[in-house]
C-alpha cells in the first residue's frame, strides 16, 4: 500500500503515539496533525480510534478545505479546527489537541496561566491565553471551524504572535498547541501541561504570588530564542 | 471445565482486569459484572479475591434474585446492588463499582460533580449526581439491595435517564457506573474518575467557576451521541 | 548460611519489598518487622540499606529488649519502637513504618483523619488517631523507646483498641501500622495512605464535610469484621 | 577515545540519568555536575541534550573559570552557576539543578519551606531557603554567574552553612542542591522535592500548621548526622 504521503503519515503517527506516551491523553481524547506545505495537505488521526490500535496506515490525509485526499477512515472530529489554523498560519507545521488534566482545569476555570517562573519564560513571554467560550450563534454553526476563528480572534484581540505563543486554552474545553513540526506541537502540549500544574500549585501555596519580573522574562526567553541564544547545541 | 457461561465469565474477567490496569482499584476495592439477558443471569467477581490472583474460572454466575447458578466461590459483597440494577434497568449490560480516589472524594464531600467542560459534556449533559447517604432504617435492613433502591430513587427524584447518565456517586461511599457492556461500564468508571479530578482542580483554581453553557453542553453531547453524531467511525 | 530464622527473615524481607513496590517509601524511609512469638524475637530491616540492595540474609534478628540475636548489620534506627510494641501488644505479628506522602501530611498537620466514608469504615470505625508530638524530656531520653510509649499512651487516653485500630500517626513524624502478620501491616500502611489522600481531597472539595453516620460505620465494619461477616471467602 | 576524565564523566553521566529516573526532570529541564578537585575541573551535562540520548562521551569538562577543557559540545547554560559554587565552596563534590514540580511551586510562591516534620529534620535543621529573585541590574549582567552570587548572598544573610543546608530555591526559578558527590546532590534534589510536596499538603490540611519543635529537629538531625549518629551502617 504505497502512498506519496507515507512519510507524512509516519510523522503524524509517531507524534500521536508520543502524545499518549507522555500521559497527555486517555482513550481517544486528543489528536495530532502534521502538514505538507508543498502539497497543501495535512495528516491527522482518525476519529475515535484508541492509541493502542493506531497504525500509520490509518492516518487520514485532508486538504485545507477538509476534503479527504487519502484514507479509508473518518478524520478526527476536530479536523476543521486544524484546517483553519493551517490555512491562516503559514508558519506552523503541526498541531496537537488534548484533554490533559491541568490544562483542562485552567480552561474550565476560564483563567489565563500567569507567567510565574522561568520554566514558563523559557518558552514564551506572555501569560498563556484562555480564549472566551464560544458565542451561542457560533456553536450552532460550523462548530469546529469556528473554534479556529475563536483562536485567531483571541490572538488578534490580545495582540499575540502565534510564532512566539505556540499554545492556547479554549474556555471550558481544553488546550491546542502548535509548532514547526508535529513533534514540536506535542512538546509544547507537554510544556503547557507542566506549566499549568506548576502555576496551580504556586497559587495554592501563595494566593498572592506575583508574575515573574519583566527583566527575567526577557532574559530567559532570549537565552533560548533570542538572536544571541546560547541554550542548546 | 466447560460451562455454557464461558464467554460471559471471560467478558467479566477481562473487564475486572482492565479496572485494575486503569488504576481505579487497589487490593479488592472494586468489582465488575456482565449480564446475559437471554439466560437472565450475570457474571461477577468473587468477593475479596485480589486482581492478581483472579482467573476466568473464579468468576461467579448469579441470577437476578441473587441465587448462585455456577461457581465455587462467594460472589462480591455488592452482588445484590448489581442484581437490583439489572432487574430494573433492562438496557444495561455491565456494571462497575470502584473506590477510585477522586470519585470517592466527591462522594465523601456529598456534592454533585458540575458539568464544567466539554470532557464531561462529551459523555453526559447532566451534573453527575451524588445520591444522599442511606437512611438508617434501610442500612439495618438489606443493605446492598437497598443501595440499588437508593440509586433508582435518586434518578427518579432528579428525573434522570439511566440511558443517558451512566454513572452515579453514592454519598459517603463511592461510584457505580454502567453501560451496554461490562467494558463500557469500566470505560465510564475511568471517565467519571477523570472528570472528577478535572472538576476538583477547576474549583481549586477558580472557586467561582461556572457550568458549561447549555449550547455547548448540547453541541458536544450530540456530536458523539445525537442522531447526526459525527464522532468515531 | 542456614539459620533457624530463615522463614522469619524471608517473611520480613518480602514485606519490606512490598512496601517499596506499593510506592510507600523512597530510599530508606521506612521499615517492616515480623515477629516470632514462640522464640520471643523479631526480624527487622537493617538501618539505611536501600530496598534495591536488600536481601533476606541482611535482615536482623532482635529480641524484645533490643539485643541482636542474629545478623551482621545494625538494625533499623526505629527498632526500639518495634520492640516496645511487640512486648506490650501480644496479638500483633508485624509492624510497618513509612514516610508515605499523605500520611505524613496529616501527621505534620497534627490532625486525626476523620472517618468520611466506607473505604475507611471497611477497616476501622474510629478516626485514625494522630498522637501528640513527644514532650521535650522524653525526646532527650530514649527516643525510639519513648515513641512506643507515646503510641500506647495515645491509645489509652482515647480508649482505642489496638486490635481494631491497627494504625496511628505520630504528630510531626509519620505513620506506624501493624497487624497479625508483616504483610497485613504493609496492607494497613497502604490503606492508611489511601484513606489519608481521600480525606484530604474531601476537605478540599467540601471544608464542611461531615463524618460518616454511625449506622453506616457499623454496617461496613461488621460486613468485613463482625461475627456475621460476609465479605471475602 | 581515552580521556583522563573518563571516570569523572561516567560519574556525571550516571547522576544525570538518575535525575531522570527519579522523575525530577522532563526533556532537558535539569543538569548535574561532578567535580575533580585535584585537577580543578568539573564534568557537566551538555546543553539541550535529551536524557534519552545522553552518553558518557557527550559530558563536557570545564574549569572553574568556565573554560572548556574537553568535549565537543556546549556545556549546560547553567555552567557558570556551577563553576561559581565549586570555586567558593571547597567542600562540595556535586551539584544538581532541576525544575521539579513541587520545588518549583515553592520557588514561584517565593516562600521558604518550613521544617514541618522529621522527614525534613532528618536532612537539615533549617527551613529550606528561597533566595529573592535577582535584582534587575544583575539580570542584565552575567546572569548565570550572578545566580551563584545570589545563592551565596542568601546563605550569608541568613547565616546558613552550606555544609549543613545542601539545597536552595531560587525565587521564581527552581531548586539547586549539592553534596559530597554528584549522586548525593541528586539524592538531595529528591529529598527536597519530597519535603516540598509534604509541606504543601500539610498547609492545605492545616493552614496553621506549626514548625517542628526544636528538641525534635535537633534529635532527628543528630540521629543521622551528629557525632553519636546511629542511623545507617
Amino acid at each position: 500500500m504505497s502512498s506519496k504521503y507515507k512519510a507524512l503519515k509516519e510523522e503524524c503517527f509517531e507524534a500521536n503515539i508520543e502524545l499518549n506516551n507522555l500521559g497527555l491523553v486517555i482513550y481517544t481524547f486528543g489528536n495530532v496533525s502534521a502538514v505538507d506545505r508543498k502539497n497543501g495537505v495535512f495528516a491527522i488521526k482518525p476519529s475515535g480510534v484508541p492509541y493502542e490500535k493506531l497504525t500509520p496506515d490509518a492516518i487520514v490525509i485532508v486538504d485545507y478545505d477538509n476534503t479527504i485526499i487519502e484514507g479509508s477512515m473518518r478524520p478526527s472530529s476536530d479536523t476543521k479546527t486544524h484546517a483553519f489554523l493551517y490555512k491562516n498560519w503559514n508558519h506552523i507545521g503541526g498541531i496537537a489537541h488534548t484533554h490533559a488534566m491541568y490544562s483542562v482545569a485552567w480552561a474550565q476555570a476560564q483563567k489565563d496561566i500567569p507567567v510565574f517562573g522561568t520554566t514558563h519564560a523559557d518558552h514564551l513571554t506572555a501569560d498563556i491565553p484562555c480564549a472566551e467560550p464560544m458565542k451561542d450563534n457560533l456553536i450552532q454553526g460550523n462548530y469546529e471551524h469556528n473554534t479556529g476563528i475563536q483562536i485567531l480572534d483571541c490572538f488578534k484581540e490580545r495582540n499575540l504572535s502565534s510564532e512566539e505563543v505556540e499554545m492556547v486554552l479554549i474556555g471550558n474545553h481544553g488546550p491546542f498547541a502548535w509548532g514547526k513540526t508535529a513533534a514540536k506541537a506535542v512538546y509544547n502540549s507537554k510544556v503547557l501541561e507542566t506549566v499549568a500544574q506548576m502555576a496551580y500549585l504556586t497559587l495554592q501555596i501563595n494566593p498572592n504570588a506575583v508574575r515573574l519580573k519583566d527583566a527575567l522574562i526577557k532574559k530567559h526567553y532570549e537565552r533560548k530564542h533570542g538572536k544571541n541564544a546560547y541554550y542548546g547545541q
